[in-house]
């Protein structure tokens, strides 16, 4: 029998959040309530993933019907469908073999949304060249990821490979990075001036990591998670330069790319900044740009598939890229559509296109008056503040907590944000992340919310939150 | 730049199969015949793969339609549909979080699916228990695979972990065992007896090994892919009376279990078979049994779903599963529905049943029919023996090559069996499976053909192979 001793040590080695222990409890008070105990809620909810779906936002009908067709293509003579709708599943049908979505595709995914997906990059870039060979699509953002720090990864028993990642994070980069078996080298973003990136911060940290592993790659979130914040063109350029100095491999997580909403920002990818900023750069720095459907306005979580630009890498190196994904068979196929879909929406005078425009529409206005209005509720709010979020899916608040809260933390071994995020759930039914799940060790304390919900849902957490938050920082709730 | 000499050593060391080269090739003349350049043939056709859909199977109406309905839930209303599609539909949207397929599932997959899978095997091994908290889904029976291999992997530069695998064996092991840096320790099957294991062979193949690798687990594909034998009790008794003694995990690919055609034969588990040895055995051995519904009469290898039953594991082994499958993310979730409808299928009575049943009825006996159609014409081949297929959906013929060709091969330092394969691939527009590709050394030639094709397919398939092969062994063809 495998005895625990027998466990591969790199699995064992890979660290658990206290997020899945959020969620055990959640999942257990909703039980509960199911079996009749009595709360004083009526149902949990959970804004702590950027999951928008499940929390009540709308599919884009375009998507599924194209979807619905391609499954089942008896629906191309459905003439309630628009047509734009049947002509397009007739296009995808005739891109996949045997015209099922049964069929597997290359490892790298369907050439055909390939195509779309570089044309979809010139488009956005105003013109700088994007080409199919470069576009790989997997299981989402997270499985193209995967790939390229193995490929990073060293041997065991010798000095680590390093990456550089933001303080705040994505909570699922640690996990990634300690199955891989490379080492994370934190750099701390600036709250104080909305959540910059600094300079002088990713030197401080490049050096201190040059005592203890090999840094080969820096990862950027921007639009960033969990934090909001949007790159300015100059601080992209300087991480360009760093990055190009430095000799490492950029690995950009734009997956909020469309998710800009801060007033007179808008998102200007890593690769257009790169090729205008002439030749020294734009044929020399290695870049990796991921995207993916899960985090468009389409929220397709559950349909996993995310794609990546690799930039400037050596064929000899990309050639092993197409040898990872392809031990990984292919991306599902339903997902590559939506790729497909996403990055070629209708045109004006396409059927669907009304329709496609406002569901688009009112989910982004959605996103920013969502932001807007919950980021003023949380700054009002005693022992809370909150930087403003430009972009992406989240506010990320900072908490003050009061002393004795810290204390009782302590007592009960659990991190304070995390104590404050069980009593919440507890007492008022809401579930949001906790900012140590982000990479916090600083002392200070944050939450993590999404804002890509209803606006009603909205209304509800920002009341039970604000009464519980009100509650226990005038001491009338134990800590 | 990320250099050649910095890739990792351990993605450098995955093997590459003369398959994606064959396939190169077959995509490289359907190309040249789409420009207008003349060939013999009209098109490629490719029965190299397991995928039932690209060779022109057609998928099984209720699946696609629930699926639909799900994707697009206003298909509810479509009175077109069966009264059970809808409902079922209705079931599965229910049990997605905000009742969209778009939402994230637990890491594990659905529960509601679990829990149909358990049912399923309970059904399947006449009441032996089976408990959802054992059942974990993933993106196919691979990705299964990968996360129990990573589990057993060691630390590297110390002393390998080790596999047993079946030589014939399914040819994306060797780079499976690469990637998680374990070592492959072939045992041979034994052709002539129908492809059967060797108890002799395996301890063979296990003494070999000891000597430089830890063997902690043993890999069965039953039914055989690419060989076609199904085992019977006895020999499934047998090996595992051999990992009980040897203290081995099983690892056993049943991803063909319900393509059983053989005359006589049936497919049993060998959980079923574990449960009825006894608790000596039932209580101790460690199993792991995949599935996927690729490989089912479904032939859904685009939706990229199976799953795996844990057997008798640690549960504080378990607990690393589990964390490994989080590292994932999630299985595609219309792969994830797609299980549950193969595990839980119409019952009499409701409304698609009958269609369902016609369906399933004219798959299994097109694969049967073809199976023995093909085995006989391959066997009244010159140069050409071709055990009987009990199970599975390819045939495994032998080659006895002149050896002109061999040494022909020799020059062009190439496989003899691939060299046959590109003859045939030029001179004829057929890709098929060549040996060397399912881990044959032991100077034995094989081709490997899926025979769940439609039937005209199939006769299109043996005929240009025929043709090629007859003019190949009587000299009126260049080698």
């Amino acid at each position: 029998m495998t005895s625990l001793q027998h466990v591969n040590p790199r699995v064992k080695a890979i660290r658990v959040t206290p997020h899945s222990g959020l969620q055990s409890l959640a999942a257990h008070i909703t039980r509960k309530i199911a079996l009749g105990v009595q709360k004083p809620f009526k149902e949990v909810i959970d804004v702590s993933s950027g999951d928008p779906h499940k929390a009540g936002m709308k599919p884009v009908s375009f998507v599924r019907q194209v979807l619905a067709v391609c499954l089942y293509p008896e629906l191309l003579k459905d003439n309630q469908l628009p047509l734009d709708v049947r002509q397009r599943a007739q296009r995808l049908l005739q891109a996949c073999d045997g015209d099922s979505v049964g069929s597997y595709t290359d490892s790298s995914g369907f050439t055909h949304v390939r195509q779309s997906i570089a044309e979809f990059i010139m488009r956005r870039d105003a013109g700088v060249p994007s080409h199919t060979k470069d576009i790989f699509i997997s299981a989402g953002s997270h499985s193209a990821l995967v790939v390229v720090v193995k490929l990073l990864a060293g041997v065991e028993g010798e000095i680590q490979t390093g990456v550089l990642t933001p303080t705040p994070g994505p909570h699922t980069l640690p996990k990634l990075l300690d199955e891989c078996g490379v080492t994370m080298v934190p750099y701390q973003l600036m709250e104080d001036q909305g959540w910059t990136l600094d300079l002088d911060e990713l030197h401080r940290a490049l050096m201190v990591a040059r005592g203890h592993c090999n840094p080969r790659a820096i990862y950027i979130s921007n639009p960033g998670n969990p934090t909001g914040h949007v790159q300015d063109r100059k601080s992209i350029e300087e991480v360009i330069q760093f990055a190009a100095a430095e000799r490492l491999l950029l690995l950009v997580d734009e997956v909020y790319q469309e998710s800009v909403h801060g007033q007179g920002r808008e998102f200007i990818s890593y690769k257009k900044v790169l090729f205008e900023m002439g030749k020294e750069y734009s044929e020399t720095v290695e870049m990796v740009s991921f995207h993916s459907v899960s985090s468009a306005s389409f929220g397709e979580c559950g349909l996993r598939a995310g794609y990546m630009e690799v930039v400037n890498m050596d064929p000899e190196v990309m050639h092993y890229v197409e040898t990872l994904l392809c031990t990984n068979i292919c991306a599902p196929v339903t997902g590559q559509l939506a790729l497909d879909l996403m990055t070629n929406p209708p045109k004006p005078g396409d059927s669907s296109y009304d329709t496609y425009t406002q569901e688009l529409v009112l989910i982004r206005t959605t996103l920013s008056q969502n932001a807007r209005r919950a980021q003023e509720f949380l700054n009002d709010l005693p022992g809370m503040s909150c930087q403003s979020a430009m972009g992406g899916i989240y506010l990320y608040p900072r908490l003050h907590l009061p002393s004795e809260i810290i204390e009782q933390a302590k007592k009960s071994e659990v991190e304070p944000d995390v104590l404050y995020c069980q009593r919440l759930l507890e007492g008022e039914g809401v579930l949001v992340g906790a900012g140590c799940q982000y990479g916090e060790k600083t002392g200070k304390h944050h939450l993590r919310l999404c804002t890509l919900v209803p606006p009603d849902t909205l209304d509800e957490v920002l009341a039970r939150l604000g009464s519980f938050h009100l509650r226990l920082m005038s001491g009338t709730t134990s800590p």
